[in-house]
C-alpha cells in the first residue's frame, strides 16, 4: 500500500517534525511512503520522492518545508482529474496533507472526490500553522515555537528600548504575522512572566481606535518613559478595513498586507513627537528553529504519527486535533475532526483572552505550556547544522 | 579610589558582559566601583549606582544596557564643567566608558580636559558596537553575536523561501543595521559554510548600481528559482546619497535611515515582477542574547577586565583593542590604542573582503572564528531568565 505525504501553505519551524512523525510511523507500519515535492503543485507534475529509505533524522531540527510547500488551492476540475489519474497510476491509497486552513480545504476536496469516484483513498490532515487559527483543536503545531520566538524577541527588544529611551528611541513597534487572528501578536506579552514584555498588543480581534491607542501610548510613556508595541499585520479599523492594506491580493486570493508597523509608528511620531523604531521579523518568526519549543516539536511529531495511526484505523477524512486535558500539569489528548469542519475556517482569540490593548491571565494559562523547553538544533561551524534535500 | 563605569551608544547583546568584567576586575583590585545610569546623560544628573556589593551574575547573560545607555555627545563647555564638578565632588579617579565611535570621542574629550585642568583622572574606553566599525582593533565586542544572529536568521529565512518559491515568494530581502560599514550585512552570507545563506549582499562599501543588481537577481532566480538578499541600511548610490534616506537626522546628528529593504524589494517587484518578502530585525539583531557567540561573550568580559588592568598600570587615555594573532587556531592578544585615534573614526570592510554582491573567502576566515560557541542564557517559564535593575 502506497502512502503520500506533502507539505502545504506557509511553513513553520517544526513542520518537518510532523514529516518525521508521518514517515517514521508509516514505515513502522509497513507502508510504502512517498513524499510529494511542493505539495499538490508538485504532485500534479508527478514530483515524488521515495522516502522508504530516506535518512530523516534532519527533519527533527531543520525548519521550513524540507520537501517544498505550495500555495495552490485545488479548485479546477482539470486539476482534480489529473491528481486522481496520478494517484491511480501510482496506486496511492493514503494521503497525508500537512497544512493550515486552505490546505485542509484541499484535503477535504480530495477525500470527497475519492468517495464520489469510488477510488479507495484515505486522507488525513496534519495541522500546521504559526497563526494557530484552525478550529476544533486546542492549538496547532508551529504556534508554540513561533510564539516563543515572538515572546523572546519582544523581551530582548524591550530591554534594548529601556536602555535607550532617555535620549533616543521611546517607542518600539514590532509587526507580527497574523492576518485574521491575534494569537501570535498576543505572545509578545508572554515575557511579563519573567518581568518584561510588550506594553501594548494590537490585535485583529479588537477594532483599532486610533485616539484610544495614542492615549494609551502617551500614558505608558509618561509613566515609564518608553513603550513597546506588538501589532498584528491584520489589525483592522471598526469598518473591517485593514490598517495597512497593500492594495492587492496574494496567490490564495487574500488581501496582501504589509507595513502596519510603520503605519503605527508614524502615528506615534506625528501625534506624540516620540522617536520610534520598527522591527518586522517576517519569515524569521516562523522558521526560527534555533529557538523552538520542545513541547511544540514533540507535538508536531506526534500529530504526524497520529495521522498515520488514524488512517490505519480507518478514521479518515479527518484532521488530527489536540484536546487540552489540563493546564497544570499540562496534558493533551490527540483526537480528530472531519476535514470539512476545519476547511477555510478561522478561529479567533477568545474574547476573554484579551482586554483592549493587553492579554489576560487566561491567555497566559493557555499559551505558556506551549512554549516550554529548548530543543536546540545541532551546531557546526558556529551555525545550525540544517540539512537540505536536493529537490530538483 | 573611586571608579566609574558607564554604557553609551546603541547597545549589544554582550555589553553587560563587559560591565561584568569591569566591575569584577575593579572589585578584585580594591577599587570602589560605581556605575553611571544612562551614560554621561545620567552622570550629569549624578545618577550613580554603587556596584561594590551588587549581585552581577545576571550581567553575563542579560542583553542590552543593564545600566541604561545614552546617545549624548559631550560638546558643550557647560556639560564638561558640570561633569568635572561631579567627578571632583565624588572623587572619581577612574572612568571606564563602554561604547562605540561617538562614545570614544566623549572619553577622549574627558581625558584631554582632565589633563588640561590638572585633575587626576584615568579614562579607558571599552569597545562595543555591533557595527564592528572601530579602527585599530581586529573586531569589537558585540559584533560576533550580532553576526551570528544575522547569519542564522538568513539561513532560516532562506530555507523558508526555498520552501515557498514555486508558487509564492521568490525574493526575500533582509534589511540589516550598518549605517556606514557592511560588516553585519556581510555576515548574512556566513551560512554558506553549512549550505545555505544570502545569495546577494548589498554593502555600503559597494556603490549601488540598480541595473547590475536587478540583473544579478534575475540570473539567480533563473538558475535556482529564488534569491535571498541582505541589504545594509547604509547602502549608497555612487554619488554618496543613501538609497533610503528618511529625510531627517537623529540625536547624534546622523542622517536617519530606514526602509531600504522595502525600497530594494520594490525594485525587484517592479523590474522583474517577482513576489517579495521583507524582514527588518532592527533591535532584535543587536539584543538577541538568546543566541550569542561564546567567543564574543568571553571577549566582551575580557575587554572590561583589561580596561581596569590598563588603568591600574597607568596606561590610560586609551581604548582596549584586540589584535588577531592567528585565524586557525583562532587567537587574539589584548592591546590598547590612544582614544583620539578611534574617536569618530569608521573602519570599512576591506576591499578584498567582498566582490560586488558577495563576500570573499577572506571574510569567512575573518568572521567565522568570531561566531563560535552557544552560551545560552538560563531559561525560566520557557523564556530567558533575564534580570532588570530598578534604574529609577
Amino acid at each position: 500500500m502506497k502512502a503520500l505525504y506533502a507539505q502545504s501553505g506557509g511553513v513553520t519551524s517544526v513542520i518537518n517534525a510532523s514529516a518525521y512523525g508521518v514517515i517514521d510511523e508509516a514505515r513502522k507500519n509497513g507502508l510504502e511512503i512517498y513524499v510529494g515535492i511542493n505539495g499538490v503543485t508538485g504532485i500534479l507534475k508527478e514530483r515524488f520522492l521515495d522516502a522508504t529509505e530516506l535518512d530523516i533524522e534532519f527533519l527533527r531540527y531543520t525548519p521550513a518545508g524540507a520537501f517544498g510547500s505550495c500555495r495552490k488551492k485545488l479548485k479546477s476540475d482539470a486539476d482534480i482529474e489529473k491528481l486522481f489519474e496520478i494517484f491511480r497510476k501510482n496506486d496511492i491509497r493514503y494521503f497525508f496533507y500537512n497544512g493550515g486552513n486552505d490546505s485542509m480545504d484541499t484535503a477535504w476536496r480530495l477525500q470527497a472526490e475519492a468517495q464520489k469516484r469510488g477510488y479507495e483513498l484515505k486522507v488525513v490532515g496534519v495541522p500546521k500553522t504559526i497563526d494557530n487559527d484552525l478550529p476544533h483543536t486546542d492549538h496547532c503545531p508551529g504556534y508554540g515555537s513561533a510564539a516563543k520566538y515572538i515572546a523572546i524577541a519582544m523581551m530582548e527588544a524591550a530591554l534594548d528600548l529601556r536602555s535607550m529611551y532617555v535620549d533616543s528611541t521611546q517607542v518600539f513597534v514590532m509587526e507580527i504575522m497574523g492576518r485574521h487572528a491575534g494569537w501570535l501578536a498576543a505572545a509578545a506579552a508572554l515575557g511579563w512572566v519573567n518581568g518584561i514584555g510588550a506594553d501594548i498588543v494590537l490585535l485583529p480581534e479588537e477594532p483599532f481606535n486610533k485616539d484610544e491607542f495614542i492615549s494609551a501610548v502617551d500614558n505608558i510613556v509618561s509613566r515609564k518613559g518608553h513603550c513597546a508595541i506588538a501589532v498584528a499585520e491584520g489589525l483592522k479599523y471598526p469598518d473591517g478595513f485593514f490598517v495597512s492594506d497593500m492594495g492587492y491580493t496574494d496567490s490564495f486570493g487574500n488581501r496582501q498586507l504589509g507595513g502596519v508597523g510603520f503605519t503605527i509608528a508614524g502615528m506615534v511620531r506625528s501625534e506624540l513627537g516620540l522617536k520610534t523604531h520598527v522591527a518586522i521579523p517576517d519569515y524569521l518568526q516562523r522558521s526560527g528553529r534555533h529557538i523552538a519549543s520542545a513541547t511544540d516539536v514533540q507535538e508536531a511529531e506526534m500529530c504526524g504519527r497520529m495521522a498515520v495511526r488514524y488512517a490505519l484505523e480507518d478514521n479518515y477524512g479527518v484532521m488530527v486535533t489536540m484536546e487540552r486535558v489540563s493546564d497544570e500539569p499540562y496534558e493533551i489528548r490527540y483526537s480528530s475532526v472531519p476535514l470539512n469542519l476545519v476547511a477555510e475556517q478561522t478561529r479567533m482569540l477568545p474574547k476573554d483572552y484579551f482586554d483592549k490593548f493587553m492579554v489576560t491571565e487566561k491567555f497566559f494559562k493557555y499559551a505558556l505550556p506551549l512554549i516550554q523547553g529548548e530543543p536546540y538544533p545541532p551546531f557546526r561551524n558556529g551555525l545550525p547544522d540544517y540539512k537540505l534535500l536536493d529537490l530538483k
